[in-house]
């Protein structure tokens, strides 16, 4: 049975997506518009909350967008994981600084800019990026070796790439922040990000 | 050199002690004040964010208490850690449904108490835990087996209750989710959570 991911590609959806591509397997992307996630029986089945994303593979369901991700690489592509004990909890570390820290931050300042629609609220939004740029010192800081741990793309730079995402679509200038810029560079030039930015426009 | 856990145990610091009361190891709690800690060198030196908890291990440091945890148990007590591929994303699930989904939610629902201090407003209260309710039962769904993960208490188990301190400290009433009120229970009478609580009262 093809492994399923229940969403929408312009959601959190691309995360799992993408490390599907990176891991190059066969996958089956179920369509699912958040507004109609809810009432999705199929859904419903695998996620009870009724919220995309989520995963099928066989009998195992799983929610959590950047656990969906953790779970292809390991199942499919395990190199993608770090390997030492240092290397397991820093993945677990930046995935979780990411996901509470950062995103919440990020999508209020996007809100603030207007993003995707609404009136922009230009004061709100610097009081976000007052707060989002020592979180982005901190990244480059513990960016100079290149990547988040190991000194090789793993499934860390893949979580944290897939929030940052938010940066490129609310266009924030991190010039001041060159191992950031130079990494999230790297990340959105792999080859599997590229591949599915591709499919997704087809 | 010993472990060092930077912060105070009535914050989240209590984790990573709890995990290291499990693991059964020494270790020594560098007291830091929530207040105090943005201007705290030493801490600063091993989170230059300024926050606590932050860990010390060697020349090894770590940020964010539910990988401190991770970190604590995966070096010093492994067999805490789930060992099937699937058990391993369940436990990032988790964590992450807990950090993101439940604690925010859940410290908006305290503060709409009057916790720790503050105007109570019940109507806000009253919506909060309506947002709750539907991710406890959730959590009741999954604990028929005992535990979240392997049917066994793992570093999922040690993640979420941590996290669900709250619900206790908040007296929220969980009898409409015995599977879930039946595990947090059992957690919170481990040997190792009653030995620290009894060292943090001494």
């Amino acid at each position: 049975m093809t492994l399923k991911i229940y969403g929408s590609p312009a959601s959190k959806a691309f995360r799992p997506l993408w490390a599907a591509e990176e891991a190059n397997i066969k996958y089956e992307l179920v369509y699912v518009h958040p507004k109609d996630a809810a009432k999705n029986k199929d859904l419903r089945n695998v996620n009870p909350l009724g919220k995309i994303p989520a995963l099928q593979d066989g009998d195992f369901c799983l929610t959590e967008s950047l656990a969906l991700t953790d779970y292809i690489l390991r199942k499919y592509a395990p190199d993608y994981l770090p390997q030492s004990l240092e290397g397991q909890s820093d993945h677990l570390r930046w995935t979780l600084f990411g996901a509470t820290e950062i995103e919440p931050v990020l999508i209020d300042y996007l809100h603030a800019k207007g993003i995707p629609f609404g009136d922009a609220d230009p004061v709100k939004a610097e009081e976000k990026l007052a707060v989002l740029r020592p979180l982005f010192a901190f990244l480059d800081q513990n960016l100079t070796h290149g990547y988040l741990t190991e000194k090789r793309f793993t499934a860390a730079d893949l979580n944290m790439a897939s929030i940052l995402t938010w940066v490129k679509i609310g266009k924030i200038n991190l010039t001041s922040f060159p191992h950031l810029s130079h990494w999230l560079d790297l990340c959105f030039k792999r080859p599997a990000y590229l591949a599915l930015r591709e499919k997704l426009r087809a």
